[in-house]
């Protein structure tokens, strides 16, 4: 058999290397149009940070063995032609035209079997100016190259960033951490991160990363680049501003590489990525795609989505190479699972956000927790954030996201909501999964535990609450509502510079006296409810009730959120206290 | 209504709380034996380290205030009785009768419904001296008191831990760690955490522990404790040894107290539990019980097992307060998730070990996979060790356990198997699952999904291994093979050691050179394998079979796990290196 794989980065190798086990006889041929091959993409910001040596990193298997052309052929048994294109399928006769991209030379390959790992193209943004030297995707490790010898000469002492996705955040991080470069981000929606992580989530790791030195501009769009005399880069505009900037990184999405599978025939979907079933076929049962260049069915929305990414590309490169020797592997959906450092924080999700599940039409809502990553009183304890959106006709949970100090502690609940909600679980079963315990590692009841526990108190309508940044608007009299108070039952030392800031407007009673004095409370108010964490104010807005004050709302995450914010309000209290 | 609640350490305060936001208007009671309740008992092995820095962090909420009578009355509205014990329920005219344990006054408490947080007593070997002082059982949190006050003191200048389970190895760890106290764990079995993780793992935590100062004795049992002329130990006699020691742990299990639910007629279970059903109520419907004094099924082989663990206590206790107030929550399982630090690892489990599948009958095998935990070109990556028991007739993953680094990446590996496995999911579910990935986290193909696609060659016969510990025994010629040799594919730098120390033995042929040199390889060998992690091992297998070389075998984990076990063979190699 013959089977011939155009592309050679993640899911082609991948592809390769289990083809190749499972069928020794076979001939295998990877082309690849690039020279450098089969590196580890997702590790571009930490070569250009530094915290990756040298690109050759990148490339080379844990043994230490370059992944070339050689490595493929002596160690693997797969023939690899680099800087070779694929211009054209012939599905008839079964063959793929290739040409070599620097003598032009064109020739033949036969196949029986074709795989399609063409990857994705970075979006270029059409702005005035866009082909101005030291504008850079980060779209290959030679652009990859390019940028680390920018910043590594010294050339660069302002960059910009144009979008605030997950590889936007990471290129920030890499110029701003280690090489100390003023870097801004700019993203066209409200938030960084949008449709990924709820606003708060994306609010605290704004801040955070202010705090690092990132300027983030957000609902806010580059619209054209200027160059200085050589053809660099100068600056960027902005709908709102000028941004000086000597480099500049379009991390604006990518496009699925689809142009061989359309002048083939093949079927595209909309998203303009190539359709396969879940074997990873395309159309033609002789040819399979895989990576970047399909699209894949959402486990929670079930519509087809790109999901370019090096982990997707690898579970599909084994699946083809199940198929390709006949063994019935299947690719069966996808959910966004994703985790990122920033600074010192990480930041993850699996499933969808709130966002997106009202643009799905989900009859959704969703909840904020924090509590500590483990037990309260072991020494290396931090706040933990857990957004989860539930579905409240059938209490399915649709997605989490998250926030926690730099470490894996955000991972293990993602990944323990992963396998959950792929499997259409409920609140109920995110309240009983049975998760690691002991004091160094979590809580008895772990966060992951919490917050479907606060989902269901909300579903059941037992608690009522309001969002830090909605309570941030109220404090900032953005929405005026008569006759509100914070009722803060944290402890006397915790409340008195609110007190003294907001006279009008606070009002202390501590949570283990509300029982015995909630009559002191002035009549005829909306309490807004605030502890550290939210758990105390749930508590009291129960007890409340009971006693017939109904009018109170909990500020959900309360000041362990609120504080991350970076609000004036809070500003101002904290430079009073 | 009226409530009592009897047992207020972990499952007794959760029900309690819970029953008290839902049901506003019920009168609540909790007794205790005992002054000191609502503890963070898990927490004990850190407060006799120092990690935390008093008993009473262990009673402290997250915000500061003391978890006494006082705390549960104004703050949470329900009614505590400390040193007082339930002596008998009546369960006609539903009263308790209780005993103050100072004053010896008795009282009834009436009860609408009764909840029985009872706990577990530790077992106390019945040996010859067990009463001496100095033996202590980490019990509750006067005990760990008594324990701190003999460490501070300087009473201690060698410890014996009686027992190799979780809170076994914790205790020795905090005697070895911050307070150098020389330790010797005698554990009856031949391995630490027996029926928990596989004899690798065992293996390669005992050689890390004894690294750090603590002597394991393995397959040797306590025969008798020898005390001094002031009464106190000074010795403890094994079936092999005399082992000096002013300080010893009994960490031997624990047993549920059910005493009262015995004397009260409810059905206990062949473990000495309290038998409750899903909504966590006995065979008196009007009487829940929670917590280490019930037991649970086991979502893996479906029997009746004790699991007396913090978190399964405070998933449950939730349960009952659920079904107090008429909502029908279910507490459905149990299967030991685990994870714990030793030292600078981590180890954790969740499901069934190899050694209980087999003697549960099931028709299962194991394999074990050592990958990096993150990308391993990241500077903070580290070796992670995954042992995974799978069902071969149905491909159902029945457990995993494994070890990593300090930190919580091996619980994030740990906790996304758990839901999974709860679930009944196949090899194929584990090898397709959506992790989180970035290279600060984990690697494009996750461990755990490589384990599983490792299992998914086992099973599917392409791949023959053999276990580290199984080569070990054949290097130190416990089992005389004939004929066999070591294929070591590894770098010749690598090789040249084993090559000088077992020069019949070891053969080198490195793996990128393998296809084109096979010929040179010795015939009529049984070959074993051998590489870093396992990985190109498996390859040479398989390029070797297709070449009708098909007597060998891959050293799983190699190099990996076999520099963990401390096995002489291997000392030689490395003192000759």
């Amino acid at each position: 058999m013959k089977i011939v794989i155009v592309g050679a980065v993640a899911a082609g190798p991948k592809t390769a290397c289990r083809a190749r086990r499972l069928l020794p006889d076979a001939e295998i041929t990877m082309i690849d149009q690039d020279d450098l091959i089969s590196y580890g993409g997702c590790g571009i910001p930490y070569y250009v940070s530094g915290d990756v040596a040298d690109e050759n990193a990148l490339r080379t298997t844990s043994y230490h063995l370059v992944r070339n052309e050689e490595f493929f052929k002596n160690a693997k048994g797969v023939n690899t032609l680099v800087l070779t294109k694929a211009l054209a399928i012939d599905r008839k006769s079964k063959k793929v035209l290739i040409e070599n991209v620097k003598t032009g030379e064109q020739n033949e390959l036969h196949y029986d079997k074709l795989v399609l790992t063409t990857g994705s193209s970075p979006f270029v943004l059409p702005l005035p100016g866009k082909d101005l030297e030291g504008i850079y995707t980060v779209a290959s490790l030679h652009k990859a190259i390019a940028i680390k010898d920018d910043v590594a000469k010294g050339k660069v002492s302002k960059a910009v960033v144009i979008g605030g996705g997950a590889i936007g955040i990471e290129m920030a991080e890499a110029f701003a951490d280690l090489w100390q470069i003023p870097v801004t981000i700019v993203e066209f929606m409200p938030q960084i991160l949008p449709r990924i992580v709820s606003p708060e989530i994306a609010a605290m790791v704004t801040q955070h990363m202010k705090e690092h030195g990132v300027e983030v501009l957000t609902s806010e769009a580059a619209k054209e680049f200027v160059g200085d005399e050589k053809g660099r880069v100068k600056k960027v505009i902005t709908n709102k501003r000028e941004i000086d900037a000597d480099l500049v990184i379009m991390a604006a999405g990518v496009r699925p590489r689809s142009e061989l599978a359309v002048g083939a025939g093949l079927h595209v979907s909309a998203n303009g990525a190539i359709v396969v079933n879940k074997r990873m076929q395309t159309s033609d049962p002789d040819i399979y795609a895989a990576g970047d260049c399909v699209d894949v069915i959402c486990n929670v929305t079930g519509k087809r989505i790109v999901a370019p990414m090096g982990s997707v590309a690898n579970r599909q490169g084994r699946v083809v190479g199940d198929n390709l020797a006949g063994i019935p592997s299947t690719f069966d959906g996808w959910q966004g699972s994703f985790v990122m450092k920033v600074f010192e924080l990480c930041v993850g999700a699996t499933g969808i956000s709130a966002q997106v599940a009202k643009a799905e039409g989900f009859d959704s809502c969703d909840v904020l927790c924090v509590q500590s990553d483990r037990a309260h009183f072991f020494p290396t304890q931090a706040q933990m954030f857990l957004n989860m959106v539930v579905d409240k006709s059938n209490r399915r949970v649709l997605g989490i996201n998250g926030m926690g100090v730099m470490g894996d502690g955000l991972m293990a609940r993602i990944n323990a909501a992963a396998g959950l909600i792929e499997r259409k679980a409920t609140i109920a079963d995110f309240s009983n999964l049975e998760l690691a315990y002991a004091p160094p590692f979590s809580t008895a009841m772990d966060i992951l535990n919490s917050t479907a526990n606060v989902a269901d108190n909300l579903v059941s309508g037992r608690m009522r609450p309001i969002s830090p940044l909605e309570f941030s608007d109220w404090m900032e009299a953005k929405r005026v509502e008569p006759d509100w108070m914070v009722l803060d039952v944290r402890h006397p030392r915790e409340v008195a510079p609110f007190l003294k800031a907001f006279p009008d407007k606070w009002f202390a009673l501590v949570y283990d006296k509300v029982r015995a004095e909630y009559k002191t409370l002035p009549a005829g108010k909306t309490f807004l409810i605030i502890c550290n964490a939210g758990t105390r104010s749930y508590e009291i807005q129960v007890f409340l009730n009971s006693v017939g004050i109904k009018n109170t709302l909990v500020v959900a995450g309360a000041t362990n959120v609120l504080r991350r914010l970076g609000k004036d309000w809070w500003i101002t209290v904290n430079q009073e206290d």
